[in-house]
Formats: structure tokens, C-alpha cells, sequence
């Protein structure tokens, strides 16, 4: 079908969806011209399905940004952003101005090049990293149905996301796909952009799978219509809500650019602005005559009734919260408000741990943390890539398995690290719960932009990543982590955790579960450490780093430690005082947290003797706490195969070492 | 069907498969059981499978473990490693001894609890972290296809596989599917061990998908078959051989630690040793009475047989290779030896940079760079991940796009990081071809642990990830690079470069193809900076650091930087001298190598003067050259979305900011 007869086919089906879908054509095609940067093409393309979806299906009230019991709305391509941008605006959330459409991609506005969770109302989450919006939007459905399941009054609300061909090459959306198929989570519904085009070309160029028989494999009920069909699109979205025990797919056959005369259908339209000329070409096609950004009267009326059209149930749902038994639970909930009982339960776990000191892997330590935590705060939901076991994160209080029939507290992800952690964003945008998910330390990697994306939005997420050195022994170099420590540490508000005994442990996820606007990273160790603290109220690893031994007065030297190295540190610094030597043993469980402290209380601690450290970790980046890597023991590249005893004898991470090194630095 | 019924059934099929399978089962349990650790449940239940493989379709001489033209095979659920180490022993292959199994998992052991890449002959290559060697799989398959296109004489082998489920829930497994399906890779075989057991359980937990119907959608051929059915088996295979416009998949049905009377089919059977009495149950079980580690005779006969099957072949193929027109050219290929044009065309490459400069953006430099390089050495074969308008990966040389019929020298690896850096794993320990692959450096999250696998094989592999900083504009912080070069920079065995101008990117692609042992990644630039360097022969970059300006005698101050921010430098530096202040400019193309280099050369290029640094990026790791994170002009968290100008100036990274913290610096 050629250009013209394909618009006046979409203009004959649906002329008021037409229409009103040509505002976000226009708007789209207006923005990127203005900013000369960003993607008309597949806002243009998808403007059709977003106008209906908007029009009849999402549940959604723009007076209401945050009402709990909306849809949530996601652009996983979200290259679109102009999409969202033009429907937010046109809808009426307030804070989406003409103005800021029109600085569209400038410095200060809240119309970031792709959208930004926290900027502007009606953005569910950031997305641009492909693949990531839809396995988040698995996170958002996954806490609807537990919430369903705790709050069966309140809560009953859908998940749809749009995306294009990028999400479902990358192998995140296969995770996402495979798990929301399994777990039958049927209030989600996608919308594929199936428009051929991708930024190399066509799709042809890479890829040529069946999706919807791909789907239709992984438990997915699959509808595929033309996407530029409005009576089409309104009985797919009608056919999605009523299927209800699997997620939905509807293959939307879309043109890319569709409007555009010469750009249509090619990847031209997709990542350059359309320009002045094309730009009037495309709109003259459409019908189109207002000026730059205008949107006549009558149109934005039109879309201004469609931002109200949730108000009246949106009310009703306030009017039935405030009637409600569970008010007060759900609201406490949603604002993410640790219960009262919280305080006492993380005091009886301090006690406990000191009238029994535990000599405990890190990792168990975390475990047994847990089992106090979970029970205190039902808002926590776990979960494991497939190493349970490992990791031991499932605690008797979330020891139900997570299923849609009965949605437990614990998901198993399976053998999909990016996967969770993407899942785990969109429990954690969703509101009302607390999720934690745990694997290996190294396959962090795996996961690596999920978590950078935690930072980015600032969510209580936490990672329990297990085996974090060479520690974990004999399954060798691809299961140790070496330089994870350092990579996680560069990440911009990521609190990395490195615990040295069962109090540190549970002090970290008590900063962990209270922490709002800071994801964290517990790295745990294998092997078993002692209890090095044995009493005291302070939660010292709030500090980030404290003194957690002194032998003499005037320090000659100053030990660093983390995790399973802070004992070979007191170990060490017990043989110095044997030797004569002064010391200071400072563990450091949280580099971020210590640079946040006063310079007062850093110099105290850091002292002015000089300073060694120990971590069985890459020594990159501790020179920002001793003059050079050389005064780091450490690891010097990768490990190896061999029971961690022999691993930490041959790589040199010794209390013997530790001695040797620091005579070596006092003598200077 | 029970235990017992099913070790008759499977002995009765075929006795003799049955009676050498036996032989591995027995080393895993034995090996597993004195290391006191490892994964006997998967080699025994793929022990079967293997036996067939190895007896009949299998082209491979355990006398010639390089032979170029050998069948490829790869354990990509790396934890059943004793099934490999066990293979390479009873066939023959001379470094696999029984002390080495034996020693399985133990320090200085060619046996690590994964299979090590270098370790061991017939180790293709390096696998434990799931789904990784299924995408590695799809290079070596890729290689295949390009080298028997240009060797057609010489180049006729498959790739065999064998995973389990983990390989195909992770997301990278779905990238290599899709991506092998698309390309139609006829010669890629894979053997899925399909045993309904993850590490948590049942696959139910979390997995449900219909495989099959999965890789059809994805144009794969499959085939199911009972994995402990012999002729079963031997037919699968047969036909998968058969089957050459398709990937095939052999689905397998099969029992995990096949034989042990109370562990088989369950996930007790996974990770952890049967131990001396379950290890005699399993052993009785299955009619085995030799002493622990003991083959009898006759089978150790018969499996060494099976090692020199190959040998006719492998003779014939060498007979073929000596008279071939392409003998020279192959093995030099092979040996990944450089053209000897190649010197000529470098220097080529800089005298035409010196008589026209350029001022470009480096991603810009880096095509000028590949336009000779690529010309010069026809191992060179490139790709992006749907970014080759951004990544500028795509000259003239490899402008032929790799299809299966018509495999050119680009590869469209689609919207898949992850697989991208996997595949091109798999293309350079193949042989025959250096492999280069584009994406953004923001997205080298997704890729990482591919990255960090070939670190650690040591492979020479290059990364051209452009948009190296918020140079990037107005994409925004999810686009936007800022921990990324310092995450990079810990891994070990890796060269970051992040280089100046178009000289220094030329340089840096001149050691990135000559490195043998290291891979080279490549931070790009979008934004155009000046050419700096004007004259001169000598590789600088190949020093890692040097002084690219020096103002005045006795430097006040040294300002080090790299890429984009070496020209601000330049500049603050004239501002500097034009106020009284001497100083000395360090361009740091890759600290990897200057860290490499001799102290006293280290010393004179850092001098004794106080020091600042520029990048646009996170500082961490900076202070290895400098006292402070203070005394960085550098990127304090994530960035935004604004024109690059406007960004540089937000964020304080300009000639101003850089001349003023060095007044303050040179106060002190």
C-alpha cells in the first residue's frame, strides 16, 4: 500500500482516531525538528495504537499522576519519547507544558531525549537501554498481582508497554518474555511496533524471526493486527483485557514515519529529524495545517477529555480506599513506610547476634539478617537467578514461591540476572514493595545496566551477590570476581556493601531496606568469618567505615580493610603489637557512605600514619584511599581453579603478607 | 520410567555407547568426589550424547587438538567440565592425563572447575558463565562460513554444543539463536540437554517453555530424541549433518546424574559431589566395578580408537592444505600473522592524516583508521550492534554484508550486544580472522561479561564503542558513559583506549591488530576534536601516556588528560603560559600500557610538579596520577539530556574550570 491510500485508510477506519492521533505526529515531528535531535519516526509510526490505547484502555487519570491503582504505561523504545511526551501533554498531566515539548531535549526540561523516571509525571521508568522497559514492566506486573493478592479491593490494574524490534533482539526482553509467560502473568499486555526498520536498516538486515509464534511458544496469547487500523487496534486491546491467565502480545503492523513521503517505511525516519521541508511534506499528507506546536481547539479538547476520562473511577477507587480495613496498611504501604515493628525487630537481631556471635559465611549472615528483616516488613519480596542455595535468600517469611494462582514471596527468576534486575526496578517503581534478588557477585555483570539504572532513578533496590572473591574456591576464574568490586563502586549512587562479619551484614540491610533514593549491593562472601563485633548499639557501617580495632596509642600504620579481609587485618595487626608496632584496623563496608561523612570524621579514622589495604579484589580505585596500588593487597588479575585456602596463600592475601607490607611502609 | 529400566534400556539400545559412556560417568563421579566439589549430574546424564558424538560425528584427531579444519566442540554449561576432561583423556589427547583428572579443580591443573581457554588442549574455549558458549559457538560457526568461502578447499568443519537449560534462559542465548537462525549457520549443531533440573529445582520453578517451537520460530531445524537412546542419538546427529540451510537443535530428553539410584533426575544431582556412597550405588547401578579413576582395557582401547579416528582424515587434509594454491596464505592466516603490506599501509594511513589533518570526532578517525587497516589485512572482519551510521564500523574493504550464501566481511549483528562480543570471541579463537564490533561505550553493560571473558582468554578482539561521554548530547544520561572507563579499566588484561585525535586513534587500531594477547577497546568520540599531533613516525600511544605539549622549562603544573578533554587541556595549558605558569600536557591514551611502562619513563612523563586531570567521566581510579578525586575535572555523577556544548559547560569541564583548579593546585 502506497503512502496516500495508506493515511486515507487509517483516516476512513477511525477519522476521530486519526486525527487525534495526528496531533502526536505533529507534536513529534515539531519537537525533533526544534531540538534537530531525536526520533519522529516511531512515535509517528505507533501514534495510531497509543491514541486508542490512551482513548478506550489505559486506566488512567491525568489530574492523578500518582493514583496507585492506575495502568502502568511504558515506552520501552523509548527513543519515542516524544510519544509519551506529546500524550502526557495533550492529555493534561500538569507539568507537561507546551513549553517544555518545545525544549524538547534542552538543558533543565523534564522532555529528556529518552524519558526519565522522576522528571515527569506519567514517565513509569526510564528507558532508552532496549529491552530493559519490558522486562521492568514484568517487575510492574509482578507486583500487581502480589498486591491483588494482599489488597484484593484495591489493587487490579494492567501493565502495557510499547516497544519495537530492539527489545525483542536484545536478550533481556527474551527473559522478560520467558518469565511472564511461565509465571502466567495475563495483566500484561505488549504493543510490538512491527515496522521492519531498524537503525541499520531493515530488520531483514539481522533479523527474521516468527515473534508471535516465538511468543506463542513461551505461553503468550498473541494477537496481530495492522496498526494503523483503529477498529483493529480497539478489538485487539478489547481481546488482550479479556484474556487473563496469560500476558498478551498484540504484532501491530506499523509504518515507520507513517505520514512521511519520502522518509516513510525506510530507516531514515528513525534517529534524524524530518527537517522543515519534510517536516510541512509529511503534515500536508496527513491533512495537516496548524502551525508549529498548534493544536486546534477542538482536537485538544478532544484529548484533554480523554485525561479525565479515569477521574470518576479514579474517585471511586479513593472513596473505596477510604472505606477500606486495609486504608491504612495499603496507604503506609505505597508511601514505603517501614512498619513500627521494624525498629524492635532489627534490635533483636543485633541482640541475638551478640548473645550467640555467629562464626558465619557472610552470605549466611545475610540469611539469617533476613529472617528477622522479611518477617518485620511484609512490603520485602526475594528472589534468586537460580542459586537459592547460594545465595540464601529465601527466609521462612518469604518462603512461599511466587506463583500467578498464588503469588508468594519469593520469584524465582531463573537463569536471568538482567532479567531480575530489570523485574526488581519495576517491583521497586511500582510501589508498595521492597525487592531483593540475589546471584554470584561476577554475574553482576549480567545485570550491569538493570543496576546502573537502579542508580540513575534512585530506587530501594537490593542485589545480594554472593561469592565475592576468590574465596568461593574451585569453580575458578569465571566465578571470581576480581574487578567487580571497582566497576560497582564508579557506579553513581550505587551503595556498594562489602560486610566484614554477621553485624556488619545485618547493619548493611538495615541501611539497605531504609534507603529510598540509593540502591544497594551486598557482596557476600563463601567462606566463614568471625564475629568481629561484639557489642554496641551504633550502626557503625552507617559511617561507611569506622575503627574497629585499635592496638597503642599513636598509630604507626593504618590498616584498610572490607569483608572477609578485616579479620586477616586484626590478625595482622595483633602480630604488629606483638612486634611493637602501633595500629588502627579501619573495616570499610561502604566506600560511599564514609566519602559522605565529615572531613573531620574521615581524617579521624583514616589517621595520618600511613595507610595499607587489604581486599582480595582488584586494587583499582583504593588509591583514593592509600598512595598507591602497591600499598594494596590484593589481586593482581585473575584467579584460578583450587580450594580457596591454597587460592589465598598462592595470590599473597595473607596475614603473613599484611605484616610484611606494613613493616615494609613504616620503615619508609 | 524407573532407574533401573532405564539403565537396561539405554545398555540394551546399544551396549557398546553404553559401556563407554560408563567410563565418564565414572571419572565425573570420582574426579567430583575426591576434589570434593564439582557438578556430577550433567556429565552424567550428557555422557550418552557425548559418547555418540565423539565415537561417530565428530571430526577430531586427539593427536592434532589444532588442527585447522577439526569440528569444534563446546561445553557451554562449563560446569559439567569433567564430561570434557573426561572426553579428552579416554580419547587420547596428550596433556589430559589421569593425574590431571585426578587433580581436577586443584591449583596449577589444567582441570579447573570450569573449562579454561589455554588450559587444555580441546578446550575451545572458556565457559561457566551460561549462554556465553552457545553465542561463542555462533562465532566459531560465523568463521567457519566466512574462511570456507575463502578457503573452500580447506574450510569444511561444524560446531557442536551441548548446554543445558541455564544456556537458554539466559538472554544471550536467545541473541545467538536468533542471530544463528537468521544467518542460516547449517553447520551449527546443537545438543541441548534437556534434564527438567535447574540449580533451584525443577524447571518448573521457572521455565516453561516449548524449546522446540521456540527455535523453529527463530528458523531453526529440531529435532527430539531420547539422550540416553544411542541410535537415537546417532540418527539426530545424522540428520542434523544432513540439515545444511538450518541450525539444527537436537533436543534431548534426559535424566541428570543418570545412574545414581536416589540422586538421578533430581537437582541433589546438580552441584554437588555424589559422595563415596551414592558415587558406589550409582557405579553398581550401572554395572561399573573398576577401582575409582580405573578404565578397564578394553574400553580405554576402544575410547582411544576413537581418538585417532580422525587421523586419515587429518593427514589427507594436511596432504591437501601442502598442495593447495593457498597453503602460504592459509597458514599465515591461521597463524594470525599480519600482511607484510600492512607496515606500509599504516604509515600510509599516518603520512596522509599529516598532510591533511583532521579535525573529526574519533569514532570519524577511527573509519578513516579501518579504510587502510581492513584494506591491508584481509583477517579483518567487522559489524556493529545496529549502530554502523554511529559506530562508523563500515568501510569499503568490508562494505559486503555476511549472509550465508554470501558471507562478506560485515556482520548485522542486530540489537545484541552480549551475542556481538561473544560471537566475535568465538570468530578470534577460531582462527583465520580478527574480529571488530561497534555499539555505544554506554552499552558495553550489556556486553561486559563477554569483554571480561576475552580479558581473560586473551584475545585479540576490538571494540569501537563510540559516544564515549556526555560529548554524546542530548540522547541523555542513559546514553551518556560516566563509570564506564573506570569499570573498564579494572578488568584486568584489557586495553582501554580513549584516544585524542586521529592520530592517536590510528595508533591505537595499529596496536589493537598487532595485540595477541589482550583485547583492545576503543572510547570514540562523537563530538570533533582538532588533530593535535602534526609530525613524527613513532607510535606514542604504544607508550600509554606522554607529553603530547610542554610549555616552558620547569613545569608548575601537569595536566593530564585523555580523548576529547587532551585538546581542553592543550588549550587551558596556552591560557597558562600566557599568565606565567609552565606546564606540561600528558595525553593518556591507555593507562594499560603506560602502567606497562619503565618507572623512569613513568616518572618523567608524570613529573615531579603537582598534577590535575580531565575526563569527562567519573573520577574513580584517577588517583592512581593524581593526589585527589578533587584535582579532576570530571563528570560528579550521571549526566543529563542538553546539546554536548551545553553539557560541557553545565558540568564544569571547560579550559576555564581546568586553569583555575590549576592556579589553585599550583598555591598550594
Amino acid at each position: 500500500m502506497n503512502n496516500q491510500s495508506q493515511i486515507a485508510a487509517a483516516a476512513a477506519k477511525d477519522p476521530e482516531n486519526f486525527a487525534l492521533a495526528n496531533c502526536l505526529r505533529a507534536l513529534a515531528i515539531d519537537a525533533v525538528n526544534t531540538a534537530n535531535s531525536g526520533h519522529p519516526g516511531a512515535p509517528m509510526g505507533m501514534a495510531d495504537a497509543a491514541t486508542m490505547l490512551f482513548r478506550k484502555h489505559l486506566k488512567f487519570d491525568a489530574s492523578a499522576p500518582d493514583w496507585p491503582d492506575r495502568d502502568r504505561f511504558i515506552l520501552s523504545n523509548g527513543h519515542a519519547s516524544m510519544l509519551l511526551y506529546g500524550l502526557l501533554h495533550l492529555t493534561g498531566y500538569a507539568d507537561m507544558t507546551l513549553d517544555q515539548i518545545r525544549n524538547f531535549r534542552q538543558w533543565g526540561s523534564i522532555t529528556a531525549g529518552h524519558p526519565e523516571w522522576g522528571h515527569a509525571k506519567g514517565v513509569e521508568t526510564t528507558t532508552g537501554p532496549l529491552g530493559q522497559g519490558l522486562a521492568t514492566a514484568v517487575g510492574m506486573a509482578l507486583a500487581e498481582r502480589a498486591l491483588a493478592a494482599e489488597f484484593p479491593d484495591l489493587v487490579d490494574h494492567r501493565t502495557w508497554v510499547m516497544h519495537g524490534d530492539g527489545c525483542l533482539q536484545e536478550g533481556i526482553g527474551q527473559e522478560a518474555i520467558s518469565l511472564a509467560g511461565h509465571l502466567g502473568l495475563g495483566k500484561l499486555n505488549l504493543l510490538y511496533d512491527d515496522n521492519d526498520i531498524t537503525i541499520d536498516g531493515p530488520t531483514s538486515i539481522s533479523f527474521s524471526e516468527d515473534i508471535p509464534a516465538r511468543l506463542k511458544a513461551c505461553g503468550w496469547h498473541v494477537i496481530t493486527c495492522d496498526g494503523h487500523d483503529a477498529k483493529a487496534l480497539d478489538a485487539a486491546m478489547t481481546a488482550a483485557k479479556a484474556e487473563t491467565k496469560r500476558p498478551s502480545l498484540i504484532a501491530m503492523k506499523t509504518t515507520i514515519g507513517f505520514g512521511s513521503p519520502n522518509r516513510a517505511g525506510t530507516a531514515k525516519a528513525h534517529g534524524a529529524p524530518l527537517g522543515e521541508e519534510e517536516g510541512a511534506l509529511a503534515k500536508a499528507n496527513l491533512g495537516w495545517d496548524s502551525t508549529p506546536f498548534e493544536i486546534p481547539t477542538q482536537l485538544a479538547a478532544n484529548w484533554h477529555a480523554i485525561g479525565t476520562r479515569g477521574t470518576d473511577a479514579r474517585i471511586a477507587w479513593e472513596a473505596k480506599l477510604a472505606a477500606s480495613e486495609h486504608s491504612e496498611s495499603f496507604t503506609a504501604r505505597v508511601a514505603g513506610h517501614l512498619p513500627e515493628t521494624y525498629e524492635r525487630a532489627v534490635a533483636m537481631a543485633r541482640a541475638c547476634l551478640f548473645e550467640k556471635p555467629q562464626t558465619v559465611a557472610t552470605r549466611k549472615a545475610s540469611q539469617i539478617a533476613l529472617e528477622h528483616l522479611t518477617e518485620a516488613i511484609p512490603a520485602m519480596i526475594g528472589g534468586s537467578a537460580d542459586l537459592t542455595g547460594s545465595n540464601l535468600t529465601r527466609v521462612p517469611a518469604v518462603d512461599g514461591q511466587f506463583t500467578a494462582e498464588n503469588p508468594g514471596r519469593y520469584i524465582g527468576y531463573g537463569v536471568r540476572e538482567f532479567g531480575m534486575a530489570a523485574a526488581m526496578n519495576g517491583l521497586a517503581l511500582h510501589g508498595g514493595l521492597k525487592p531483593y534478588g540475589g546471584t554470584f557477585l561476577v554475574f553482576s555483570d549480567y545485570a550491569r545496566n538493570a543496576i546502573r539504572l537502579a542508580s540513575l532513578m534512585g530506587l530501594g533496590v537490593t542485589y545480594v551477590m554472593t561469592h565475592d572473591s576468590i574465596g568461593l574456591g574451585e569453580d575458578g576464574p569465571t566465578h571470581q570476581p576480581v574487578e567487580h568490586l571497582a566497576s560497582l563502586r564508579a557506579i553513581p549512587n550505587l551503595n556498594v556493601f562489602r560486610p566484614a562479619d554477621a553485624i556488619e551484614t545485618l547493619e548493611a540491610w538495615d541501611i539497605a531496606v531504609r534507603s529510598e533514593g540509593t540502591p544497594s549491593l551486598l557482596a557476600l562472601s563463601r567462606q566463614d568469618v568471625p564475629q568481629l563485633r561484639q557489642a554496641g548499639s551504633e550502626n557503625l557501617t552507617r559511617c561507611g567505615a569506622y575503627i574497629i580495632r585499635e592496638f597503642g596509642k599513636e598509630r604507626d600504620i593504618t590498616l584498610l580493610a572490607t569483608g572477609t579481609e578485616v579479620s586477616l587485618a586484626v590478625e595482622a595487626a595483633e602480630i604488629l603489637q606483638a612486634e611493637g608496632y602501633a595500629s588502627a584496623v579501619v573495616s570499610m563496608p561502604c566506600w560511599e557512605l564514609f566519602d559522605a561523612q565529615p572531613e573531620t570524621y574521615r581524617e579521624e579514622v583514616l589517621g595520618s600514619a600511613p595507610r595499607i589495604a587489604v581486599e582480595a579484589a582488584s586494587a583499582f580505585g583504593w588509591t583514593r584511599y592509600v598512595d598507591r596500588e602497591a600499598d594494596v593487597i590484593g589481586m593482581p588479575g585473575f584467579g584460578a581453579s583450587a580450594p580457596a585456602e591454597r587460592l589465598y596463600a598462592e595470590f599473597g592475601i595473607t596475614t603473613e603478607a599484611i605484616v610484611a607490607r606494613a613493616k615494609t611502609v613504616i620503615a619508609k
